[in-house]
């Protein structure tokens, strides 16, 4: 029995865990639990999977649960909140692995601790490899415990990687959707709307993840996920282009011999694989391989796509550089999507941000959150020098 | 050093391996060759290889190669014949690993004592597998030795296989070309001429197994192969057609996910592979991933391929029913190039052959090889009653 801690258990990737610990009751427990500020469905988790304990963002809420759990009568949970309670419910003792999904940094220290307490971790937060990612995969390291990617790209990779050994892989291959603007020549990215933007062909998500999707810095942010959690360098991880994001990423071996992971899209399955590996057990999740027709691939235009080119050059210098390759994108993304600025003035607020910024190693998490909350002020400050013209939209220089 | 044999060395695959063993002298050495009646090459190779023992197929043969390299002032070899020779080629105590690619049952019974001699086997000869891979699958296991595919089919299906455990796969998924009648209607199938099934789009291979892929028996045969070799059922083997031949193989796991692999069609790269296996070493065979385009799948049609049906029906009753199969494929495929039979009387024929022949297991190489006769003769007891009518052609009811 593999007794689960899940922080951000009410969000998308908490849930569909626990939907996989639901159909698998013989192999899954919840152990804990920490979730945001979504009181009731914390409540509903709590009375339905009676966990050790779990934790939640303010002491407000905190209380709150604790009162309505003593109304129903159910007194088995401690009830903790904030930073040190999500601390506590990564590392309890009776938790053997984290599913870590809180998004942005505020998953960060806790993923770490649970490292650090040798737990197996489950990563679906990708601040924890693009920001702080040789921290947490050296921790990884020396506690001999295995980090498993929860999302289709870098699950797909840590299927493919089993065909071979590690001084055999020659290169990553992580295909890319290509976004909403694929088509759209580079002469019209300066007056994409909001609207636009937030149109993916493919996929429903969050407002940040979908312009990241746009700009192809969601694949960017892939690039260095795959570099810190495989250990290669960025010249080994490539992206193509493939619309129908049915190939969920590919590994190439240095004899000439690729290959290619597929399944249906459902994140139930990379949840899956990383909570039994290094076992895969029998699910529902059939992708229909006879209505397999075509496939297409194109490569990526790192010209029309800047951040993409940027997401490199800091996989490249690595350390500090990719916290301000992160934290300027989000600060740039909340500018584009209040419209104070323009659709092509993402990547460049990213770049000024990444220059401005010294390169270094990181040492320690306390000192990536000083470094993260630096950067997003430069960011900010930069925004605020380009305020966007007023409408009509045109073209910028 | 991995010391190697070669059964037929003077042959596309075999000339294949020495390529490969050129390219990696600190890895390989020739020991051993076994040739047909190529005197020329056989010599040429001797000189090359200097291997301990060359086997030619008859007796005139041996003493002119003797006679050649005595002249030529070599005597480091030994020269045998015929199929003790072969045996001796593959049994030798100095070879570890044994490639077996002599076309036809004349490959069996060596490539079964090289199997019993406890030597790691590469099988690019069909015939082992689908006539007699019981026997030789079974004493590969009680030798505890790998019998590694030399086909890009089956050394795909055993690269994804890595991905899991043996319990753990739900499907095998073999892609097909298609061959040249993919989009011919059924109706005309009956009026399909010798040059026309010699035509395959992708391929340039010997006449046999061409006519085999434009009846699909070819991938019926690998159905078969796959079976033996995985220890799977035919019930868990499929086909789907892929005209652009890229992925040359798939496994679907149980929980889901499925790998492809894919890699340039050079038969150098199964070749290394199962000479370095379970390594892989780095090689010149470079896929341009960036260049993929487009990739085609569709079911296969069983009702205009009726091979393919049969040697799941051969696959199921297993023993000396594919024996029935090959040998009567074999004699119809040749009654077709000399135009006695009809493209649709192929698959009749085998049909009747195998109706005819009952049911039963394989005790001994011997016992196959009769068999083996036995069904060829009913074949051609058949093709004699199915005089093909003389020109123009026309339709058979």
């Amino acid at each position: 029995m593999k007794r689960i801690a899940i922080l951000g258990s009410t969000g998308s990737i908490g849930r569909s865990t626990l939907s996989v610990i639901e159909s698998y009751p013989d192999r899954f427990q919840v152990a804990t639990l920490a979730a945001g500020a979504n009181l009731e469905v914390a409540l509903e988790q709590t009375l339905r999977w009676k966990p050790r304990v779990v934790s939640l963002a303010n002491e407000q809420d905190a209380d709150a649960l604790r009162s309505r759990l003593r109304n129903s009568g159910f007194g088995g949970t401690k009830i903790v909140h904030g930073a040190a309670g999500t601390v506590c419910v990564a590392t309890h003792p009776e938790v053997d692995f984290v599913v870590s999904a809180i998004v942005g940094v505020a998953g960060l220290e806790a993923t770490y601790e649970a490292v650090k307490a040798g737990k197996a971790v489950g990563l679906a937060n990708k601040e924890c490899l693009v920001v702080a990612g040789e921290l947490i995969t050296a921790e990884a390291r020396r506690q001999g415990k295995p980090l498993l990617p929860i999302d289709s790209e870098h699950n797909a990779v840590h299927q493919c990687l089993r065909g071979g050994t590690p001084v055999e892989v020659e290169r990553i291959w992580l295909t890319a959707s290509g976004g909403p603007f694929l088509k759209t020549p580079k002469s019209a990215f300066a007056s994409i709307t909001v609207e636009q933007a937030l149109n993916h062909p493919t996929w429903k998500m969050g407002k940040r993840i979908t312009i990241d999707s746009a700009t192809l810095m969601n694949k960017g942010f892939e690039v260095i996920e795959a570099c810190r959690l495989f250990h290669v360098p960025p010249s080994r991880v490539q992206v193509i282009v493939h619309p129908q994001s049915t190939i969920h990423s590919m590994v190439e071996f240095v004899d000439g011999s690729i290959l290619a992971q597929f399944s249906v899209t459902d994140m139930r399955l990379p949840i899956l694989y990383a909570l039994t590996y290094p076992e895969r057990v029998p699910s529902e999740f059939r992708f229909p391989v006879m209505d397999l027709r075509h496939l297409d691939f194109c490569p990526p235009d790192m010209a029309k796509f800047p951040c993409l080119r940027l997401a490199y050059e800091a996989a490249q210098a690595g350390g500090v550089k990719t916290i301000a390759l992160n934290a300027a994108d989000e600060v740039a993304v909340a500018a584009f999507l209040s419209e104070r600025i323009g659709f092509e003035e993402i990547p460049r607020i990213i770049e000024e941000v990444m220059a401005a910024t010294p390169a270094g190693n990181l040492e320690s998490i306390n000192k990536v959150l000083a470094l993260d909350a630096g950067a997003r002020q430069l960011a900010e400050d930069m925004v605020k020098q380009k305020k966007r013209p007023a409408s009509p939209v045109r073209a910028i220089p």
